[in-house]
């Protein structure tokens, strides 16, 4: 220890923590992620590439970076993405100058991706950022089927096809480091939350 | 997947969990203990042994079992201890036989042991119980120097002993999890109130 400041020796000391949360549509993540990136100071939404059209109330750099298919095969090309993945037809990448950007203002960044995007994540890891993997999932996938056929914008083949997706997706849990379990919303940000105060608090691997 | 309630997939889900909260004396542990456990559910406090004799205001088997010198003695001698120690002439030790009555009540568990104890049960675990390492300081060494010489209650040749204790302590920090820094205690009971609900969270690695 150089210093006698004990704080030098966390984790969390500016040092750029990601969090990667992942899990089944339909469980409330992005309303969670929303929520928590309001509550907790210093902790802020890395925004994701895609090829999709924008929905009604999505602005361009603050949900997505909504770029045409020829520009996202050029970064692809290019190896601007940590992590790209295929979700129903659209791309949806993760930039390194995204996280780069984020981590370099000294800020912790939430990833919204999707599990395939989390385990390419899990398996290549992003180069000065510990990377924390949280599955954010409904309580039960009964209760998913339920919450998908009370939001009423889905068949009941699209449902069940959600429920397939879901119960693959629940497959990688192992590859995760906690399992959010979205059954009341304030209590799954309060466990969020923890998450992030807890993975601050770590002690220094190299310390 | 045998159940579709997905919390049983969480490592916090009545597995056993055990919080080993150490380091040096003067930073406001025991008070942030008592705090943490009034205020988290299903959380409960590991009473040590000692040969000490009681303070005026700690009770046998509430704050300590208080043995004698014999009784402590016969214990180890039993292999009764998961960890003991001496600290300042005393005996200290964690009983098998306390650690199992309380994770039978389905509980997770605080340990307040020394750090010497803290290594000692790195070491050798706990069967049955996944063990979280806290390691609970000042914010600084001058800052607990201020805090011995407020309370008044030491000599300067006492409170300088402490203080190479407390370095010679944190030298150890390597083996904890987590570090949490006691500049206000309130905050202080919070991080350790965040490290108990995101071990809960963890997913369960044979899942």
């Amino acid at each position: 220890m150089s210093s006698d400041d004990l704080s030098t020796l966390r984790r969390g000391a500016g040092r750029g923590l990601a969090f990667v949360v992942s899990g089944p549509s339909g469980a409330g993540k992005n309303t969670a992620i929303s929520a928590l990136i309001a509550r907790v100071p210093g902790l802020v939404y890395s925004v994701s590439h895609t090829t999709r059209s924008p929905r009604p109330a999505e602005r361009n750099g603050i949900d997505y970076y909504f770029v045409a298919d020829s520009q996202f095969a050029d970064m692809v090309a290019a190896g601007e993405f940590v992590e790209h993945a295929v979700y129903l037809g659209d791309q949806y990448g993760t930039s390194k100058a995204e996280i780069k950007r984020l981590t370099a203002l000294g800020a912790d960044v939430v990833l919204n991706v999707d599990v395939q995007g989390a385990c390419t994540l899990r398996r290549v890891g992003v180069p000065g950022v510990a990377l924390s993997f949280v599955f954010f999932a409904p309580p039960s996938l009964s209760q998913l089927g339920e919450r998908l056929r009370a939001r009423g914008s889905e068949s009941e083949a699209e449902i069940a096809e959600r429920l397939r997706a879901a119960a693959r997706e629940m497959r990688s849990l192992e590859i995760f480091d906690y399992l959010v379990l979205n059954g009341d919303l304030a209590t799954a940000v309060d466990e969020l939350r923890a998450i992030v105060m807890a993975e601050r608090l770590r002690v220094v691997a190299d310390a």
